[in-house]
């Protein structure tokens, strides 16, 4: 809050303008991704009143705009419609539950300052994990376009879902959703260039482009009112404001709904601190992760209290607020009064919003998250990174999203795991007319006839130390070997079974009258060892450097 | 078998000797484990057959003695207790099957290479395991030396249980049992001594000294069968063997039994191949832990054919083999022979041994493996890896040997995964007079003005490597900094989110105009990463060495 001491008429009229542009992008947005999420479209609006305004209260970038997104909204219904009925009261409930769940448990992270556990979802974790969710997200709202059931948590529930009920396809609500497909994917790739062209200001233009859905909205719930179109609409939208209170709350219910809700907050929280990241980047602002715990945490708790469903920082409204000049949070409170006004007077102008648009804009919105790209990028700079990426995808489509998080995080360490528990061993020689040695298979180096040098390339752990055991007995049988230089610079730790490893080799080398000397060891790592028996009994010497040790041995 | 090729007379002497020697130590052993394990006593001597044979097969130690060890013994009840009842046909038979399962998947551990995971079981875990659970076999067998019932896999409940039936107690069944305890540790600490005094030779002292327990066998026996003591007694030991056969397999049981059989695996796998290393070392023998793997479960599915539980090789029984003069495997055949001919025709002789003095044995052998200065040692050595044995010893007395391992395992992960999260990070500086670079707050070192060099000691994966970024961020407020060097040295692997965020690092010392330079990448790393667009783009330039960097940029 400390915008709000400097707060000015001019960042006042600057907030206001993009308030009115994110309203009018986070309305079709809201009562989409309610659908999405199995909810009725108000409650969409209702998670874009009171979040912002917790958000604004405690959250530290001055420009992210939070409310429904996509990814979350599928979660909420994998999570929900597994202890729910869609269209029931208790639906509903269970889903503002989640809410003030992810809440309390995103802030519970924030006061102790744990965000680092956001760290488990890597970077192509989560890139997977968005990718196929946004995969699901489009077929799922197919249905909307064929104006047909479907449901599912899985591309193959799903898919032989929408395949049995394909012979109800209404053709009017098709060519309506296909048409507005078509349409806001050129106003994306042309509208902007078409405006430029007829003078308007480059900024604005792209602004206008993101209107495009609210365009759409408009024109089809114009037709749809006008004409007898006899295709599905949103229905009677309830006006009004719930008043905030606390959930009655069932315990049961609530246990069921832990898993779900750590996962929901994590997703969300990566997802928003890497939008927020990113724009404060672009004005050398700071995004304050414990912060954003707290921001994000009260905008749930926020939008649990509001009778709203769980929430997180979006990037494409994000990046409107900010293109459209916000400057401080004060915007998405604006934001949220303006959506409050809608939903007390304008929700009759939604009753012939045809659902099939808002599944086409769902549709748009999710397909620019998947990120082939970054799946080829990844792919080519590591395969063990792939493979967890891989995984994840293939765990989001055949199971669901949280199969699929689960999947990529039990990946990400076991690839991990796998990786501190194969190091990097090399015979280290000297580089001519310097003090700097390297692996001997790679660079041409000296090295002496009675002296071996290894380098180990791990912290030296119980994973790992019977590796380093094994390279020792295979140089014992080298022929006239008389000393042994343990280059521990990339020893980065050495745990109690790696203790014992470096004593058994002691041991086995004093036997065989071979020296056993240390070089580089970290400061942490010596201070360690000088706590046991290895350093006094070293049947050699420790060298501060690896020169030191080679022409002292030499 | 590569040992037959070479088998000689003198060396058949040795092991018929020592497999003697083996035998009158095993066969109370035999009968206690068996009791321990809820069997009756003649599955204990089927236990110390086959496998013995099975062993001789595809081992790799020339003096390890399998059968029936107490840890293991422990474990069996535990995991058939969870399905069966003790005394019941079904008891039996879950036994039998834990082996043959056991055996299995040992074996396909070595045919696919796969003992690295015995690694899963660190040794501060192994360490507080089998003391903990020392303990609770000494605990369980107090009901044997009160003569009166007691059950229960944990601390709690046994202990509950026999102070409950306390009541019950049979003094003369305690008077046995606490003068064999008596007799027992007497021998283990005098008897040898008084013997040498007598002007036996040390070696053969050492060796009565373990027969102890049969002498305790025999003569109180003498006295149960002689006078009517009103103690518990064995009882009629059915003689003869039973016919080897593939059991009738329960596929509901074994799948109950899957993870049970795996946990005794891998204990059994970790206990015997340090008892062989350790006798391997004294005559500069080798193990192999492959053939171990293969060898140890042959001897598993032996035990399960040959109507035994899971066996091991166990360390008493083992150094009394190795120190009696067993040259090869050989000697283990005999002792199977001859605990073969004690089936068939001496079980008669154990009608009247008490029970008391089978338990007192096991006491005694068993506080043998309590091993409090291994923990003190980790103590002092290592918080987190005390922290992971302390929670494996409460969970074992609190919970029982299988929670045991499970959290010891998992706290052994989380510790390893702690730490690689929080990775040390320093700034580095030039040792006057050298190439040698060392951290600033370590060692006297001199620093450029403009230049600053910080060492990540650590791979850099998803886990860790926002602290880099937080590093540099800190940096970039130091004033007049023109260049900042990464030693790479101890950076074992950079995986995709690490390379996101260099990645990141680059684009923000460009904007703030600072070199990025990389020193000391190590050879795999730097292949990796000229795979991606880092080193193209890099705002800098990469060395080979640090020295190189420094004087380049001073």
């Amino acid at each position: 809050m400390m915008w709000w001491s400097s707060y000015t008429r001019d960042k006042a009229r600057d907030d206001g303008l993009a308030a009115v542009i994110v309203t009018v992008m986070l309305i079709p947005q809201s009562l989409a991704y309610a659908l999405l999420a199995g909810l009725p479209p108000q409650i969409g609006l209702y998670a874009s009143i009171f979040p912002l305004i917790g958000y604004a209260l405690l959250g530290s970038s001055m420009t992210l705009a939070v409310g429904p997104v996509a990814v979350v909204s599928l979660m909420t219904a994998a999570a929900v419609g597994q202890v729910a009925q869609v269209g029931t009261p208790e639906y509903i409930g269970a889903a503002v539950l989640l809410a003030l769940m992810s809440g309390l448990f995103l802030l519970a992270l924030g006061l102790v300052r744990a965000g680092f556990i956001a760290n488990l979802l890597s970077h192509p974790v989560i890139s997977g994990f968005i990718s196929a969710s946004a995969v699901l997200i489009a077929i799922s709202q197919l249905k909307h376009l064929f104006g047909i059931e479907a449901s599912g948590h899985s591309l193959l529930e799903l898919g032989a879902d929408l395949i049995a009920n394909l012979g109800n396809t209404n053709a009017t609500s098709l060519l309506i959703g296909l048409g507005c497909v078509a349409f806001l994917f050129w106003s994306r790739s042309k509208l902007a260039a078409l405006l430029v062209g007829w003078g308007v200001g480059e900024g604005n233009a792209a602004l206008v482009t993101k209107m495009a859905p609210m365009l759409a909205v408009i024109a089809t719930t114009l037709a749809a009112w006008a004409f007898n179109l006899g295709i599905k609409v949103v229905g009677v939208v309830p006006a009004g404001l719930p008043l905030p209170s606390i959930p009655d709350i069932d315990l049961g219910l609530a246990r069921d709904l832990i898993g779900p809700a750590i996962l929901i907050s994590l997703v969300g929280f990566v997802e928003s601190v890497s939008v927020g990241h990113t724009l404060a980047a672009k004005r050398r602002e700071k995004i304050n992760p414990t912060r954003e715990l707290m921001g994000l945490g009260l905008a749930n708790m926020a939008s649990g209290v509001g009778g709203g469903f769980p929430v997180t920082g979006g990037f494409s409204r994000s990046v409107v607020n900010f293109d459209a000049g916000a400057r401080t949070p004060m915007a998405g409170v604006i934001t949220a009064l303006l959506i409050a006004l809608t939903a007390l007077f304008l929700t009759p102008l939604f009753t012939f919003l045809p659902k099939a648009v808002l599944g086409a804009t769902v549709i748009v919105a999710v397909l620019s998250l998947v990120d082939i790209g970054a799946m080829v990028h990844v792919f080519k700079y590591s395969r063990a990174d792939f493979v967890a990426l891989a995984l994840t995808v293939i765990a989001v489509l055949t199971v669901g999203v949280e199969a699929g998080i689960l999947v990529g995080i039990g990946c990400s360490i076991l690839v991990l795991l796998a990786k501190v528990s194969k190091p990097h061993i090399a015979e280290v020689g000297q580089i001519e007319g310097t003090e700097h040695y390297r692996n001997v298979s790679r660079h041409p180096v000296i090295c002496g006839a009675e002296t071996a040098a290894i380098r180990f390339d791990e912290r030296l752990h119980f994973l790992n130390a019977h590796r380093l055991e094994e390279t020792v007995a295979d140089l014992l049988s080298r022929p006239g070997l008389k000393h042994l230089i343990l280059n521990c610079s990339a020893i980065n730790d050495v745990d109690a079974s790696g203790l014992d490893v470096l004593e058994a080799i002691n041991a086995r080398l004093k036997d065989a009258d071979i020296s056993f000397n240390l070089s580089e060891v970290k400061g942490p790592v010596m201070d360690k060892l000088t706590k046991s028996h290895l350093i006094e009994e070293l049947h050699g010497r420790v060298f501060l450097s690896h020169h030191d040790a080679s022409s002292s041995l030499a």
